[in-house]
């Protein structure tokens, strides 16, 4: 990954062009620099799904968007053909949104990715219910935290993993009413002794590999489990058995299943704008680089040091 | 597995007795017997889920059954407590139904594991409709036919798939609009060719092992693979990968989520019955055999040659 000078870009039809204020960093995108992603880049290629910035040009056939909005991005493109990582960004019109007022752009660079994909798999997908008991991994990650708290305020009980002592009294902090921390702890006895032996209705999980057949011994009945990374780098064996035994469901994930259905995508914003509103959701921001060190940014997100979002400023 | 003789036992509360007359076998007797099942044996044990019989006794608290009445039996129940293989079953009140007076005896015993189990899967979770492609593997058993008379009646379309070439022209006559030999034709390659690139949008599979990952190559976005059954000896590797890109639903199901709950079992049985009635459901029988002959029984179906149901005469 390198910083090239290049001539700013004019819009095309529904295109908008940002000047980027602040950058969102995501997981996605080192896997996508790495070639470990769903899609991969052609080089040269841009990077970068979440941007907050100024519209300052606009595309023929573009409507509701004027130049001067303060707007984020809802990643809902092809990363290797609008990456959003720069000075100026191009994007498709319909996926640029603005965000809260009440938000900074560096809160508004952090807005979409998060909750629109957990958004999309606890109550799209999950269905999440008060009475439900959630089980959430990696869940100092940006999407995590967002999970927590999308699953307090849909009433359920939140669960939350993570590898060692050193996150659990900030992840107690932001919600999650218990914390199991895997380097101390067995994941499948302690899940079963905080819900009494019940197991978990649903689990959000971005890790897979052996987890797998791990959260599937700690599911309930009926449970879901929702795929929605490849962080492992081991196979990811199907917990056949347990899957009929209890009925369970398996579901791959994407936020692309929101982000590219509109009817979808207008619930899902109006759910996030609800909740900043109301203050139930509010992004957590762990630190932030300028963009001449956006290098160290992805060293950083790959040091797994960070609780919330990194962020590069512009 | 062998053939005792035992005292008449008389029923219980909410207990009716039969006297058989046929016996259905089913896989999930020979995967019991060895061991390989979702519940073991503790020995002496009895085996045994489908029976059709006489009622010849009733327990105290049964409404709605009397002496007399044509019944088979409903896998409702713990096989090792409740088996029905013998001249006589005792099982749960609620685990008998009438079947339809077009029937023999023998259909009646071919009548509900197989209708119940292909419903749960293709109409209650698989929602199936006029439009969508289906994909039914292990075809040519007693499930595997009855999923493609239901499919075929809710206008889908049906692909089976069966290893060699021997049982291509009988699924043809039974239904199938496609029939994969995957002795002689790569999976992938000739369902992709059938659906002109679209792929299924719903798969219904007991096997499970290596075969999962195809399955999920040849899967439409937002498709359904149900596994039903662990008849692959391989390890499952989960495809993770194409579940996260086409946003994959792989659902663990045993008919247990039907026969346990009342209200759903009572919606299947309306359903079968129409079914019958209709002229769209129709037991395929393959071969009998005398109550004598039960381990024979279990060697054939073990050979894979059965085209349908195999009933034990008592």
């Amino acid at each position: 990954m390198k910083i090239h000078d290049i001539p700013l870009v004019t819009p095309e039809e529904d295109e908008v062009r940002l000047a980027v204020k602040a950058i969102g960093l995501n997981r996605a995108e080192i896997s996508f620099r790495k070639g470990n992603y769903l899609e991969s880049p052609k080089f040269p290629s841009r990077l970068g799904y979440e941007a907050a910035g100024v519209v300052d040009a606009i595309g023929s056939g573009v409507s509701g968007i004027k130049i001067g909005d303060l707007v984020s991005t809802i990643p809902a493109f092809s990363m290797g053909k609008y990456g959003v990582y720069g000075e100026s960004a191009i994007v498709p019109a319909t996926a640029v949104a603005k965000y809260p007022e009440s938000l900074s752009a560096t809160e508004g660079a952090a807005l979409w990715m998060q909750y629109l994909t957990a958004f999309g798999a606890l109550i799209h997908h999950g269905d999440l219910k008060p009475h439900h008991r959630v089980l959430i991994t990696a869940a100092s990650s940006s999407v995590g935290l967002a999970a927590i708290q999308i699953a307090k305020w849909a009433g359920a009980m939140v669960i939350a993993v993570t590898r060692s002592n050193e996150k659990v009294e900030f992840l107690q902090k932001n919600g999650a009413d218990h914390v199991v921390a895997t380097d101390n702890e067995g994941l499948p006895d302690r899940i079963m002794e905080i819900t009494s032996g019940q197991g978990v209705n649903l689990v959000f999980d971005p890790i897979g590999g052996p987890l797998l057949s791990q959260l599937a011994e700690v599911a309930a009945k009926q449970a879901m489990i929702i795929e929605y990374g490849t962080l492992s780098t081991s196979p990811t064996p199907f917990p056949l058995f347990g899957a009929l035994g209890k009925g369970l469901v398996i579901r791959g994930y994407t936020l692309f299943e929101i982000t590219q259905d509109p009817e979808k995508l207008a619930r899902a914003k109006q759910f996030v704008y609800r909740g900043v509103e109301s203050g139930r959701l509010r992004p957590i921001i762990d630190k932030t680089f300028p963009l001449g060190q956006i290098q160290e940014a992805h060293q950083y997100m790959e040091s797994n040091q960070q609780k919330g979002k990194i962020i590069v400023l512009v």
